[in-house]
């Protein structure tokens, strides 16, 4: 892969993202060497600020945000890299000037004109940015590489992400273009790959013929704080169940890749993203469950319900909260259920997969086991990230009485080794234009191809109820009793459990 | 099963085996209220003992040698269930004045005559024993149980635990005859059985197509202490490897039983044994190593050798080591070496089960496996007793680099549960008249055929070595180098690893 020396060039460098994640990763990434020294980062945005002020606010930032301790040294060195750029990105004459500027950055500090474009912009601006800078040829260079990265979400529904794809594609090739998402750089996802492929035990039980069922769960316990503008035209569908989340289930389901790389890895997702069983009219009635969260008394403070936020409509039906089932139609997987729970303002913030093998029919030990029971393997995605498994032992003494028990493995216990923060990752890969963790346009449509009927049906079908849940409880009670479908909360344990009377007695399907 | 009130009657009652073990079990399981109150323990012994003199000494070994903290209030209640018989038990004509005794205790305390039989004598008197107390009708009785339970080493070969078997079996059934084997009453040993058929994602494993081999090891750090005599007489192979080391395999390899009962384990285990692939001949110079540990200075301090210690002939020929690789011929495990180490005076004292999961021939993360970075379980028996996987994930930071890292389950972390002593969990089986946990006379008899033609071939070739190792070493070297066959002990881990060399293309065998 083409990497080396060159720019890093960000649109939208006056916000949050900039300052929050995007100059940490490039500094964790300058000071440990793995980016060359010859490197420029150039900030771009409307707001007009001089190249020292653009230093001193983004040094602030890597102080403030670094999960590691910073050196003032260091900090130092990496802003004497930084520059500011003022310019109106709607504005297709604004460009040549950003063109000169890098020319000139790139001649007085003896890079060459390599450049990564980050749109850390309102996704309303990608097409417009994408467009001008190719317009003004900033996509092709002889000898250099140019690569753009666009963060999510990528469209709004099916027809906007191919309409968005195909625009794009017109100047940019595949090859240039890296859809992040940020799920992907957290190093318990990737391990996922690892854990699944490095392991000779787990994938001779990786199929329906082992796997009862699979549960992933993403809870916040936070709102949507500021971003009830944003979030109210997006909801958490759109906001973490088509892009995060979808991909977790990529990563599961997958068949063993090629090879390791970044083709061969998405050739393999796209496969999982295409034999989702579409879930279409009485089928979102059924297996879909949404929910906002309505204000509550925590802890004696009021916390607001969802249509109290800033920004936020007082009757938006947004949904805050998501409890779904679906299948994934292949060979490996047919008849296993999946479940996706997610949510905002819930007791706590916890993302796991979890993975419940199937409990046999016949138990030498005395009474039939139920999935509860059963082993269950447990990827702990954030936070305490590990991996655990739960099984069966003897409980000492008399007889032979089985406990369930944990055997459990911590990536704290690895005190000596650094878990780099996801960005800092995922922007390092595109440095050196790996897209293995990037997500390719035909799976961003494929998983729209799968969420977009459900969205539809919502907003076209007056039957299908939005719950309301009080903030800080486990979203509706729907989602666990009603429906019949999903797994009650086992507040001891903190972990959802499926709900034993759903299993029929071949234990591989739950009743409708 | 029969059970309720009775009488315990040891044999060797002034020996150590009664002060340190039976009696704190026996105690375990009145404050249990786990046997019935209307109990007594009567001990028989050569020595001239008052009954108040009795109970003071086993008061003692109670409070002394108990796990638990023990309660003075209880150790008095217990103790006035002691009773104590002086009687020369070669004297055929000293029986009557027991059963007069015995009599006079039961209608004293209002107990039924159910007995239980404990033989915690020299081996050598087993037999009288045996025969004497059935000569005058204590084997049975109408309406009440009679047991008799016997302690290892049931045999010194193959014919005379034939011929002993054949003995005792004229007068007693083999129901009544309880072969003690303190191994079988481990919580971890037990806790293979409860591992294996309780959990639904190992059994699919464990065979020979995922399975590359099984390593037993057992090591002590102590010598022969004051039981030179014996051991001399006997060697490593009769005292551990015949009895417990086998009896695990048997729990390893067993194929699931019909049901969870004496009979149905016990069926299992045999069928184990008599798959056992005969080592013969040469086959016992290559496959076979044994080492008797030399005088050392550890510490500053001088270990004396084995043939230095008290009892032991200067010239004796007797192991106190041996490492030695076999396999079972059966359908499940054809093919998967099983490779058993134990030894005497090494650095440190574990018992444990490793099984190595086959290598995958093909790795998508680079390099290929060695049998070392495989999937391990790891069922530690003592100390520090629990279960532990070694599994494969991603080294955080860029690139998929793999490491092998452990998930583990420690029995320390059941705090609040009280993990009985193997005695305590055995007296209490036989008290219950469930003799799964006990050893069958087929079974004694099937590893007494296996181990045979290997003490045979050790007295009778005179090409088969006797290695030296000094003592607080891991034994010979030629068992880890010279002989090709044998792991290499990882200093770091403290642990035998398989030396990878030796892995043939297929990882299925290794090179003789």
């Amino acid at each position: 892969m083409e990497s080396g020396p060159g720019m890093f060039v960000i649109f939208g460098a006056s916000g949050d993202l900039t300052k929050r994640k995007l100059m940490p990763a490039l500094y964790a990434l300058f000071r440990q060497q793995l980016i060359p020294p010859q490197v420029a980062v150039v900030g771009v945005g409307r707001t007009a600020m001089a190249n020292e002020a653009f230093r001193e606010a983004m040094r602030e930032g890597v102080s403030r945000y670094s999960e590691q301790q910073t050196d003032a040294g260091h900090v130092a060195e990496f802003s004497r890299r930084l520059y500011y750029e003022s310019l109106d990105t709607e504005q297709d004459a604004a460009y040549p000037a950003l063109k000169t500027k890098l020319a000139a950055i790139a001649s007085d500090s003896g890079i060459p004109a390599n450049c990564m474009f980050y749109l850390a912009t309102p996704p309303s601006m990608y097409e417009t940015i994408a467009l001008r800078l190719a317009h003004h040829g900033f996509h092709q260079s002889n000898g250099t590489w140019r690569r753009i990265v666009i963060e999510k979400p990528f469209g709004y529904n099916l027809a906007s992400a191919q309409a968005l794809n195909e625009k794009l594609l017109r100047y940019w090739t595949e090859d240039q273009l890296y859809r992040i998402d940020h799920y992907l750089g957290k190093e318990t996802v990737q391990n996922l790959l690892a854990f699944r492929f490095s392991n000779e035990i787990f994938e001779p039980l990786w199929n329906s013929h082992f796997i009862h069922h699979v549960q992933i769960t993403s809870c916040e316990s936070i709102g949507v704080d500021n971003r009830g503008k944003y979030y109210d035209g997006s909801g958490l569908m759109r906001d973490m169940v088509q892009n995060h989340l979808l991909q977790l289930v990529g990563m599961i389901a997958m068949e063993p890749p090629a090879r390791f790389d970044a083709r061969s890895v998405r050739n393999e997702t796209i496969k999982v993203f295409e034999s989702l069983k579409p879930l279409k009219g009485r089928d979102v009635e059924r297996c879909v469950i949404r929910g906002q969260y309505t204000g509550a008394t925590i802890r004696g403070e009021h916390v607001p319900g969802y249509r109290e936020e800033k920004d936020v409509p007082p009757d938006s039906r947004t949904e805050t909260f998501v409890a779904m089932r679906f299948f994934i139609d292949n060979w490996r997987w047919s008849g296993v259920p999946f479940y996706i729970r997610a949510g905002k303002r819930l007791p706590t913030r916890v993302t796991e997969a979890v993975i419940h093998f199937r409990p046999k029919a016949y138990q030498l030990f005395g009474k039939a086991k139920t999935a509860a029971d059963s082993n269950q393997l447990i990827i702990r995605i954030q936070p305490d990230e590990g991996i655990l498994l739960k099984f069966g032992m003897k409980l000492p003494g008399a007889g032979f009485n089985i406990k369930s028990v944990d055997m459990d493995f911590h990536y704290a216990d690895l005190s000596e080794v650094y878990v780099p923060a996801a960005y800092e990752r995922l922007l390092l890969d595109c440095w050196l234009g790996d897209a293995t963790l990037f997500t390719r346009n035909d799976a961003v449509e494929a998983c729209w191809k799968f969420v977009d009927p459900i969205l539809e049906e919502w907003q076209n079908n007056p039957n299908i109820r939005l719950y309301g849940y009080p903030a800080g409880t486990w979203g509706p009670r729907e989602a666990d009793t009603a429906s019949g479908l999903f797994a009650v909360f086992d507040y001891d344990e903190m972990r959802w459990r499926f709900p034993c009377k759903n299993l029929s007695n071949d234990g591989l399907y739950c009743e409708l």
